[in-house]
């Protein structure tokens, strides 16, 4: 059964202030659940669940990682959801504030104030397809661990990296990597040379990336147009390009 | 002024069975409406604008292709608008139920029950970037005209065709033109020489291509998978094969 105070704590969960307060999030379907709990990066702090999910799951409960479990009913679940159509079990688990990683010989991401949280997630998912690790955030981009981002995200957020950061101090000490902007009139992706080490950056969804960091890129790149359509959504521009740069791997 | 009447007519243009009946659709926003004012492709039904767009716009307004055009606050707006933030201007269009096109010679899309509004949208936007003139939806898919599919096209609707028909009858009429189905163990999609002809087909999100349908495709694709998500979003699939097929045009 579960208490008043800790669906108070589910539900506030869905606003920034308290996830960044309790140093929380919350993930939510059986699919995403079970790729926090599987890859284990993220601490587990409870689980609500409905019978047949606790019944399918034994295994993974009887471990140490999963501090508190409570068996909730359709109605409970509703109560707590994020989701339009609740899906069986909802997860809390703790926030990782990551603040440095090595990016030296690997492909990055790098993401100048993106706003949208379906953006961000579908970035997240194509990062884990191209075993990209690691994702830098302008710190005003949208929360990685806003519901909707962890959801869009399909559990691929278990396993990348996202750090938040200034990305101009970030290209500063990281001048010796070569740097990707993407824009609307630079070389052709499909001119580039295979590329073993790179920053790839994409910017704000309609202001594009900042003049000031643009400055700071050392490659502009562009995904060439041959129709009218003036852009291409955020998350269909990084794989498209994330594709063709990796492809000899 | 508008009546109670009008404000009903377009209020019922979010829903699908009202669109049919009425054989009209809602565009929102100066670059979606302008969009679909300047390609000419579907009728002008009536323009509800606040002043600022009206003063900007008297050019288009002065034309015979806009019957009527209301003049609103930012209280009627709201009352009309489907969006969280309205933009400004509100359009109503006539529905074009396109039944036949010619794809002999050409890249063709072909969705299989893709249910997902913003992954239509996001697709009619990359075919409108790499000029793909038509998508053949199978019956199912979600309707091209919901507001949602709309407004994330970005105004790339006004160019492109979308053709909704059954997918298997289609696929028996034009079985003279390649077919390459996106699974997730085909041939690789580096491995593909230049495609002059074909039509791509993209399955549902969740449940993929239906057997029937897979078994009537020549050939199967893939994009390579270097990392652990266990699929990519439909919209970015397209925009990834789509750059392959067309980077030598």
């Amino acid at each position: 059964m579960l208490s008043k105070k800790i669906v108070k704590y589910i539900q506030s969960l869905s606003l920034k202030k308290f996830r960044d307060a309790e140093g929380a999030f919350i993930a939510e379907g059986p699919k995403i659940v079970n790729e926090f709990l599987s890859e284990k990066k993220f601490k587990c702090i409870l689980i609500c669940a409905m019978k047949d999910w606790l019944n399918e799951n034994q295994l993974i409960l009887q471990s140490d990682d999963v501090p508190s479990v409570y068996e909730i009913d359709e109605h409970w679940l509703k109560n707590i959801s994020q989701l339009k159509t609740p899906n069986k079990v909802l997860g809390v688990f703790r926030k990782k504030d990551i603040s440095s990683v090595n990016i030296a010989g690997k492909i990055s991401i790098m993401l100048d104030d993106l706003q949208d949280p379906g953006n961000l997630g579908t970035i997240i998912r194509i990062a884990d397809w191209f075993a990209v690790e690691n994702i830098i955030c302008s710190d005003n981009s949208v929360d990685c661990y806003n519901p909707k981002v962890v959801q869009s995200s399909m559990g691929s957020l278990a396993r990348v990296n996202i750090i938040y950061s200034d990305p101009e101090a970030w290209l500063h000490a990281h001048r010796n990597i070569p740097t990707y902007a993407a824009t609307l009139n630079g070389t052709s992706i499909f001119d580039l040379p295979t590329i073993p080490e790179g920053i790839f950056l994409i910017g704000n969804e309609s202001k594009g990336i900042h003049g000031d960091l643009l400055k700071l890129c050392t490659h502009h790149i562009t995904i060439p147009r041959l129709g009218k359509a003036e852009s291409l959504n955020a998350g269909v521009a990084t794989g498209i390009m994330l594709s063709q740069i990796l492809k000899y791997r």
